[in-house]
């Protein structure tokens, strides 16, 4: 392949709202502040390799829909190396600095994992190069453990100990080529870390092996000098009936019994929070106040869908929601947003790469803008703060301690009568949010 | 109100499989064995006071259904001891030990609380009666927290500090008549403690305040020397959109976060389970594992339903795999299966209450019957041992106890090569369990 | 009940989006032309007299919260005519036209159906006159027909032939009396035209007996000279476990199976939409391409909440694309948009009543002008043209008019060999849709 | 390959209830009669190629786990005829008589029409060899229009005039290999008949286009001499975002609306009618009540999971529905049941391939005599006739024939004063249920 991957295809550029150029930006514009941060600060936005240059449209049902022009049909080292080029063409002229892989999307397995590692070293190289003299660095890199049918238990949850093994080594490699191309952060998403029945799993034991396992890739990084985040991505179900990292709530559990909560973030994906039964905004917000927001995949599903769609988020009003949960968490930093989303089967045109993204990136921009106006109206904190404001009392201040026992309150119960209840203005919050939009 | 309540009706006796009375057990036989344990002393059924003497029929589209022969359609405290006897002549007919109640299940409220005590302190003082000479004790109380409007942004995560201190009092009170009563637990269910929207809510303090509600729970009980288990009854939604307590994984992370645990066991209920997008047998695992499966509040959703149906549970398969995590936890007690189970709307006979008790526990104690062949068949057990049989290994020890870093991993799993697979046989597991039932 | 039910409130006015006070309409603006109509026109806004005035805020968990002034805590026919003064009251400080009654919410039921119409009666003559020298009158009426125990088996499907009579009766009246007030249609919600079970249900006997009624109501209607929509209502479920009117499919399905289609028209409601598993807009269009539109019940339900929540919709994109199937069905008329959505229980102030309508009327104002964009922008559409351009040939106008047989086909595609399919172009559509927004 | 492929395995024998050995029916006794007819004759099983044959163990997240011995690795027209000799072999071991098969999975797809139809030609050729002198044949044949890319915007309703002609020349060949095979049904799964989304769709357009197509294969099956049935397979959604033969209901709607539907019947899959909301219950009882039960694809999904799982069937409370639908339909002749089921991906033993047949062979067959013996005991029946016994009245006769209008209803309702309404008898219903299981 030579030259440009992109030809017909220039830097994207803002634009404003009212342009009709659908290759332009109306919402981002990467250096303007918005409450005193660049909005690239806010949104740190990276490109997904294996959605963006792996994706095939193949689906349970059909057959690989896209045909790239620079791809030759093989799974060789050489194709590997073309495709990082066409990354970073495509990074480039979105204007981006950040990129995520699993180490089997970017280079190819091996007959052994001596081999395997060499295809990934020989790749990495090329990464590495190609980031030099760029700002472009990984926001993350993780290890693939879910597509090789030796992981078909699980990873560090396989009933196998020969997988548990080879995981581990694939995770150590993994993290040593992120450190080395100074990524900053490391993400487990467990994909086959759960069960298919229950009539066949020992739950118990599979639990113990991964804690035992994330608690050795805690050592390790802190071995090779690695500081980036360890995140973990919950997600309720598929492929499994039922993943372990269930949700936000279920993952810090898991943390706090193992004693792993100091170590490791959540990387919150907003199709998974869905399919969990929740929002995306309850993730995120569930994540944040354990201090536990450390990324976001920014994505969403189809709230009629029962799997996973990974579509790139266009609701205006979630995306609002989403960015105010980031403003309160002052950023994700040095996590960011990360486009775990694909493009449509059927969208197999090169230009759709590029319209789905800025797609994405506008609806966020767009998100951020409407959460700074809320942010700065103040009239939707100031409605929240009315609230509870009966706590900001002599009673109050003491349950808040711990120290109001139950005689107490009672006594205090019964002087007070019945309590006023005042309407909680759900309607009126409504009418805010939606004027900043 | 005169005689018997239910004088059609005669004690319910074990009449066996083949029997075609459909009032009489046929697999439901109290005093047999089953695994070195009575069948009662394995299942410790408790009739659930609310749905069985104060479900109306009433639903959002419909007026009360019911029209029981001894209800004067008043909220009096001579209604209450009315029904109070109906109740024990239930229970006694039922040839159960256990019933459970809600505070303002049995007793009418008061304009204040003080009228509130007096009216439950006289209905309870009958139960005690009642309950004289007869080994019947509540399986649990409970405070109601949830129906009167004071409750409707929630009790201890009320944004009033009021309506705290209301139900801090409320709570003592139950507590304590249900300590007087003999009751072997005390139960949580957080119906309001939640969220209609997270626009209004702060979800952080909220927690905080439920945290320190408990908290003085704790201490309430060492006080009063109740010994009884404190149970946390999770449920993802209805009445909120988001309920705190969502599920077991979600509860179990919040006892943690606030040091809870020791002080506090789970109440599954099965509807509430698939609810929350797991199944039954996963919620109870989750709990048993855990060390938190404290009860199980035995009922049924419907499949296709996206609500609370608490339809007695009628599935065998369901019900077997209930039964396997009771008798992996060996047994319930101080807890049992509660019947938090309500006729169907439609169901107006007063028969049909006899008959849906009947259904309930005769599902349950075939499960048992069919349990018990599992465990004593053996090869389902043998199935799951022999598919974790490579940690029985020396590095399988090793990874057990935290001692397998990377690098040793690394190199075993270069050592080994590409790990064997074998097949997980989930269709032979079906198979066998298939043919217990 | 003396003077002004809303004392505080003067008529809602627009004051257009950058107004801060929340009574006021931002988007809706009744008489500015959109499109060659009226706003007030395109949108043809109903209160929903039951949700307004007999919304009492209970649900299963918890008892009524709204203490609205004018109630005196009765059910009497004095109190009912105080109602349908606040409703007017109401409906001329919103500024709408319309509103929707079912029989037994504006009138207390009888002890005998006599007296049930005499109620009713007094009532209507009563708005009758209210409506005099004003342009409001009812969109639609309908009968109450799930309410009542008498109805827990259904009405029309019931098993009990009494029943069947009894809905008739109430039918009849009820037409009649929106007749006499001027409706513009009349709704069949058959809330319990289903099942809880198919173990005790024969379910072509009910759906031939739903049919015979139907075809009842279409000849007194005409008997009657009432000119209005003969209206049904899909829902899927709730409170049935099945509903028969699940979709407006399944609807249609019925119509024509016996015979109904061309008497009949479907009200469709977005929470009931999306309960069946459909996007809102999927039901529009259902019912639009088979010429049944006749009425949208405007409301939303929540994506993770999986009953009815009859929330007022704030989705702009939601309601952007609601207005694009009103704009390609030239409008409602006669049916319109009734707001079949309640105040959060939890809402319970006076004003929030309102607040609650104008959120509602904005944002389907908003979408309106959003969907207006669209259709002037014309590039939208010019997409879906150009999608199927290749079906404006001479093989396309052969199968279009049903002449194209396979042999013909076969020819022609191994003439042509291996079609080329050019991307969908979804991504393309979104941008160009929140281009919009 | 030579000699046998299963050569471990020997024929499935009946060996009943209490046999410990996996590889033998304990319920399935072909030639034993129940009801009249024997259990082969009320089952029809059939084994589906592509599942059995083709599956490969691949999901969305993973590769292939399957590597049975038998194949080379290749797509070749030998490697098909290869496979087809296994399917023999299988079919005859496992004692049924019918397989179902897509174009595509028997034979290689080719680089044109041509080639495509000559490889279908030469595997259809050594199935019809294998077939002779067996009473093997297929249950039904169809065209696989949904795995190749032409098919990415559907068939019958692609965008693509092109794709439109191809799709009818495959259905074409399809149609006339299956009718020369001695195939009895021909299948229309309509995997890609829907939208991904309704903004770049003319579901309009779409929709009539797919009535003509079918028109065009009725035609065709004429002119060719084809007596099978033709069947519609709905499904809801996947791989699209709504599939335009959502459920039973609404392709009976479609198929009244194009005049078709005397010339189709359904092909009701359980998995897909859990995903649209309905049990497979309902849908069966849908299809029966309308004359259009044709065929079961017998399979099941989990209640948790939203996507097709393709799981044999092994609930016994399940099958003993469906069968009890089949038995009033008298039996699906000639239609029957086809296994659209899979192996657990994690299933990677031969063996597993037999042991999931046998499961889900024996649990239909346990509810054809858990179904019988209800029918024989007559109760359930009872005891929903008498439900609706007060129809067998004169007002009954007079509603059921169209014959009661109105005005004579409100009379008799008025002259009966309020309809005495009595138990559904639900939990009844449910006891006599259990005790055939």
């Amino acid at each position: 392949w030579e030259g440009e991957f992109f030809p017909g295809i220039s830097k994207i550029k803002y634009e404003g709202p009212n342009s009709k150029n659908p290759l332009s930006y109306k919402w981002y514009n990467a250096d303007e502040e918005i409450l005193g941060k660049k909005m690239k600060d806010w949104l740190r936005f990276s490109v997904a390799f294996w959605h963006t240059f792996r994706g095939s449209g193949a689906d349970p049902f059909g057959a690989p829909t896209k045909s790239w022009p620079w791809e030759d049909g093989t799974n060789s080292v050489a194709m590997a190396k073309q495709r990082m080029r066409a990354n970073f063409e495509f990074i480039n002229k979105l204007g981006v600095e950040r990129w995520c892989f699993h180490d089997r999307d970017i280079a190819p397995d091996g007959k052994t994992l001596e081999e395997a590692n060499a295809n990934l070293d020989e790749v990495v190289a090329l990464a590495k190069q190609l980031q030099e003299g760029t700002t472009i660095r990984p926001l993350w890199g993780t290890a693939q453990l879910f597509m090789h049918p030796r992981y078909m238990h699980g990873a560090a949850t396989s009933s196998e100990v020969g997988v548990y093994a080879y995981a581990a080594a694939q995770v150590k490699k993994a993290m040593e080529v992120t450190h080395y191309l100074g990524g900053e952060n490391f993400v487990f998403w467990g994909g086959r870390e759960g069960y298919q029945t229950l009539l066949n799993t020992d739950m118990k034991s599979e639990l113990d092996h991964l804690a035992r396992f994330l608690q050795a890739a805690v050592n390790w990084k802190k071995k090779i000098g690695f500081n980036g985040t360890l995140l973990i991505e919950p997600k309720p179900q598929e492929p499994t009936k039922h993943q372990y990292d269930w949700d936000a709530a279920t993952t810090f559990a898991f943390l706090q019994k193992y004693g792993l909560t100091g170590e490791f973030k959540l990387n919150i994906e907003c199709n998974h929070a869905t399919l969990s039964g929740h929002s995306c905004h309850h993730e995120l917000e569930t994540a944040r106040i354990n201090g536990l927001l450390g990324n976001i995949d920014a994505n969403t599903g189809d709230p009629q869908i029962g799997w996973d769609t990974d579509q790139f988020l266009t609701d205006i009003g979630e995306a609002t929601l989403v960015m105010l949960s980031v403003i309160r968490n002052d950023g994700l930093a040095p996590g960011g947003f990360n486009f775990d989303a694909k493009l449509r089967r059927e969208s197999t045109d090169v230009e759709d790469i590029f319209l789905a993204h800025i797609s994405g990136m506008d609806t966020l921009a767009r998100g951020l803008r409407n959460a700074a106006k809320l942010v700065e109206d103040g009239s939707l904190a100031e409605l929240v703060k009315k609230r509870y404001q009966s706590f900001d009392s002599e009673i109050g201040a003491l349950i808040e301690e711990g120290q109001a026992d139950f005689e107490t309150l009672e006594k205090k119960a019964m002087e007070w009568g019945e309590p006023s209840v005042p309407s909680g203005k759900q309607e009126l919050a409504e009418i805010i949010f939606q004027s900043a939009l």
